[in-house]
């Protein structure tokens, strides 16, 4: 199946003008699609875009199943044209998708990882937090502050030094038995895993300064497509360890979070 | 000539992971070339983008011109690939362009426009203060606020209420007979000929609390392709007249902006 293009004038391509979802496809059938259906929603109401018909999105996973476990992005962009900034008078969305073979990485389940602070900020943009639109310059600018293999994560706070999310990743912590996660009011992406744990009431939200982050009793990183991996090591800006974390056999976050996945660690 | 377009996995259309440049061609020559190209690299610098060799780039205004006035839009996305925000391994950067006839509005030039308040407000980023990019969501946000015909922009304010920028356009004022552009650290995007104007000492950088503009004794926005148009009236967020200006004969910006691109009120 030949690559999907975008024309030259897709607003997409020119001002980021749209919204993606990353979902994973266990035997062709969508995981978690209800979360991803409803965050696709609210970012077509607050890009004010049409979200196109459910059968329209469901196409992208009508083929067979390639793998056991794929990864379908979804690209939905305003469509053509317009003045600039003006919205076209015409407007006609461009749904677009990929599926790819997908194998998760059990050993950092298994072994848990370690993250870095990333001494990029995020900015305060209420109206863009939350969903997951194409302007993601901040995520890629995060992302190149290392590239140390052993790092699987950077963590990201916003400009007044509270968490928000890992580059690709929401996050949780652990304190006094309880689980939280960041709220997302001012910025980054709210997770269709994270929104899943939140309605089951296994975490909630919370608010927690970087400074505080080494005083938790647990800490993960967790997304809809990766599975949940509990972090070993915290790493400075500039690398060095500001605190280790020994893991406890039972991972309640993890088996809430693998639950919802399908995900087993014996079957991988 | 047809439409260039870009692949699913561009990261320009992926992230907004790119910079563009939108310049005019007088008779096929770019104006303010080395103040685009200036820009140009300093996002290249900040994305960590390689810049194309500028014969690359000038390939793009080879071809006999179309019509006098044309607007040459070049887009440099980092390419095709990488596993999520991380870069790929071999970059090979995207550049495309695209040229249409372009016929200033000198009626704007003449009598004036009506400008208002937007609502939304700029996060601060100062990684990405000032360059070009392709993350332009909030432009876009800020440009649907309204749809009367007779508001040819809107003034935007940083999170702390500072004036930035118009939608798309740099913004401009006069008191004391002195001439300011905000400074744009924080966000915003730096215009060729407000760098022009800048250089040649006609305007110069300070600080202005959207509060504080129905004070001023004249008011601007101005780009390198449309001009440089005198604002009449200042309009609220909620579509009040906040202030009204009568035009005075002696227009210090419009001459100096409109020498530096080439325009004169009697040849349109």
């Amino acid at each position: 199946m030949p690559m999907p293009q975008v024309p030259f004038d897709d607003r997409g391509l020119a001002y980021g003008d749209g919204v993606f979802e990353t979902v994973l496809l266990r035997d062709g059938t969508p995981v978690l699609w209800d979360y991803h259906y409803a965050r696709l929603r609210q970012g077509c109401q607050r890009l004010n875009i049409p979200l196109p018909p459910l059968e329209q999105l469901a196409a992208a996973w009508q083929s067979p199943a390639a793998a056991e476990l794929e990864v379908l992005k979804l690209i939905l962009t305003r469509g053509s044209g317009g003045r600039g900034y003006a919205l076209p008078d015409a407007l006609s969305p461009r749904l677009i998708s990929r599926r790819v073979p997908f194998v998760a990485n059990a050993q950092h389940w298994r072994q848990g990882v370690n993250v870095r602070i990333c001494q990029l900020r995020l900015g305060h943009q209420p109206l863009l937090a939350g969903i997951k639109h194409l302007n993601r310059l901040e995520n890629v600018l995060a992302r190149q502050e290392w590239d140390d293999q052993t790092i699987a994560e950077g963590l990201l706070a916003d400009t007044d030094g509270w968490l928000v999310e890992a580059t690709s990743m929401n996050v949780f912590w652990q304190r006094n038995g309880e689980l939280f996660t960041p709220e997302l009011t001012q910025c980054g992406v709210a997770g269709t895993l994270r929104a899943a744990l939140l309605d089951q009431g296994t975490v909630r939200e919370s608010a927690i300064a970087l400074d505080a982050l080494r005083d938790v009793d647990r800490l993960w990183v967790a997304n809809s497509v990766q599975g949940v991996w509990p972090v070993n090591t915290l790493l400075s800006e500039t690398g060095e360890v500001l605190h280790a974390w020994s893991q406890a056999d039972q991972d309640t976050l993890q088996v809430a979070g693998h639950q919802l996945l399908g995900y087993s660690l014996s079957s991988c």
